[in-house]
């Protein structure tokens, strides 16, 4: 197990633990107090590295960016009800998923996250364990790309826990890779495996109680991939340093729609080989024994916070070393063409089908979509 | 009138008005729909300037920083029933306040504001009309200062308006204000009068239909100092270029509690003289009219946005020179003393009381304090 599988074990297993202990006795928020938790929060999550002028303390963070190096911002919301629910999804696993949804973002970019803001909005009955545990989360998905909490805002909410993230990174401007890149005749890519986290938000949602701990069976796999997936930062630096990718986006609505939105910007089409899309085996079997289709599922469920990239189909072989040298799956799923052919899904047996934008859509959810962790809307 | 205070006259009444008529035609945010949102913003909000490589659109934004700046960054929250109530302010006055008071942060820095990222979460239950005029208030606040909205995310919520903002601006290293400068025998100034902001809010609370149209009524410049407060970027910019300010807060919690702030990061005392608090005469009347103390409501009272400064005795003249040529009231209400003397009010009858920690804190609010706008609480 690497450093950083077992890191996230012991943290999911505190939080889990945490969640079976009676009721906290640490001090409420109205003991805490506004001043306590800005104290709290300085204390305990704000770090200090030399190109830190100003961290938590003043009106606004002062940082030095590298020299040369283009900003990089995104911000992402989670609103308690719509992409996380209480009742199965603890304060550690929601600061974890708001980090990780915008470190995937500045992933998707090819570029460096360096510094955290939050806003944080929960209601007065909650406990600085609450808080220190949401806080936990964040702490350690941010932990292994070195990111410093530089500021944020933290006020009583009457109904309900939202939280903001803003992540700041930077790349040097002839690395960054954006979703405006992709060239007919190009690869389409992903890394991973697709629809793990989706079946694991369904194992946590209809399961009295799913264990949390790390382990092998398929509940355990695809329960960790929906609780602590992992933002593909590393890889997306390798792949924009090489200039092995012409274009990328990060898979938080699920494949039809971040393609769609990969095209759009591109101004292309896509032809996706349904035999090619990469499937866990926990995946296939979850799938077989609730009766759903693997494909369906693959191609519409978010949250895997995978990359999806295109590449010339001259970087194949550097591709397949990389995958080799680090070990990890990157597969190849179909072949960019033009804008006028669609988006089209080609079966093994060569038929082939439109692949209609899918995935979660706010304002529109049913009651049950209201519940998923599904369907980040990001406008930037 | 100034043109700025003739566009934000236009922008208040057409609030105002829109407020009057029968419930909007405007498509529902369901009817929209989450694209329809982002198409919506990118369309009307977002600018291209040169600096901008990326804007709305991508995983992330990029933007680039003029050579040598030192990057800023600070993130204000507001949550309904705290921060705003929907039965007295409209969408737009929330827009408006959310940017203001990012903007005074960066204000009080000496800084450039630049970027804008917002996270708003809103029942599905609002229309394109109320986003629209929330993101109308947002842009009226930042236009003066040429600020460009680069991203965000949006999301339905089950209970409540939620708004979280970042604005990221810049500053030359030598130029940067913070609160950690004042040295005993500095003076304490303030921008602008105290106190009108908080009896704004108080007419808008407790009169039935107050006019919001810009006029030479007692009510109607309070209740714009409430509604409309200008962030104070221009006049820190001067004082920051000039070397004129020894440290910077801008007053958003009350005098009371910022120079409460501003003293402890400069490990000093203050001692503010009672006689020399800058009240305006609105305030003054309203004070006795209700039955108010001035003298306590200007300490405690928030949401001027105007900046609390020190400086050099030596800076005097100059100070008070920019103050005429600006045609702008910089007050001198005090000096600073050892951090052993604490922080004072001397009377002008020479007694002398320490001037406790005051203003709105989260977690601990009372009923009414709930509905106040007062007490933004941030960790940065």
């Amino acid at each position: 197990m690497s450093p950083r599988a077992r890191t996230q074990d012991k943290a999911i297993s505190r939080q889990s633990s945490h969640r079976r202990q009676p009721p906290s006795r640490s001090p409420s928020l109205s003991q805490l107090g506004e001043l306590g938790v800005i104290h709290l929060l300085r204390r305990r999550f704000a770090t200090r590295t030399r190109s830190i002028i100003q961290g938590i303390g003043d009106d606004a963070a002062i940082v030095r960016l590298p020299a040369g190096h283009l900003l990089l911002a995104s911000t992402d919301l989670l609103v308690e009800g719509i992409h996380f629910d209480l009742r199965y999804h603890t304060f550690g696993d929601i600061g974890y998923r708001a980090a990780v949804a915008n470190l995937s973002d500045i992933a998707a970019m090819g570029g460096t996250p360096r510094y955290l803001l939050t806003s944080l909005a929960l209601p007065a009955r909650y406990r600085q364990d609450d808080l220190e545990t949401l806080y936990q989360g964040l702490h350690t998905a941010c932990q292994p790309y070195r990111l410093s909490l530089i500021g944020g805002d933290t006020s009583s909410s009457l109904s309900g826990v939202f939280l903001a993230i803003t992540i700041i990174g930077s790349a040097l401007p002839d690395q960054i890779l954006t979703r405006q890149g992709a060239r007919i005749g190009d690869l389409v890519y992903v890394t991973g495996t697709l629809g793990d986290a989706g079946a694991g938000l369904e194992i946590l949602r209809h399961h009295t109680k799913p264990t949390r701990r790390r382990g092998r069976t398929d509940e355990q796999f695809l329960l960790l991939r929906h609780l602590r997936p992992i933002p593909r930062v590393g890889l997306a630096r390798r792949l924009s340093c090489l200039r092995l990718a012409t274009a990328a986006i990060d898979l938080s609505d699920g494949l039809a729609s971040d393609l769609h939105h990969l095209c759009a910007e591109s101004g292309v089409g896509a032809r996706i080989w349904a035999g090619a899309l990469p499937l866990s085996p926990a995946f296939r079997r979850f799938m077989t024994r609730t009766l759903q289709d693997a494909l369906d599922t693959a191609l519409t469920s978010g949250e895997d916070f995978e990359l999806l990239f295109t590449a010339s189909p001259t970087s194949r072989s550097r591709l397949d070393r990389l995958a080799r040298s680090l070990d990890f799956p990157l597969t190849c799923i179909g072949e960019i063409t033009s804008k006028r052919e669609g988006i089209t899904l080609k079966h093994e047996d060569g038929s082939c089908r439109q692949i209609p934008t899918a995935g979660y859509t706010h304002f529109r959810q049913t009651k049950k979509a209201s519940h998923t962790l599904y369907g980040r809307v990001s406008t930037g």
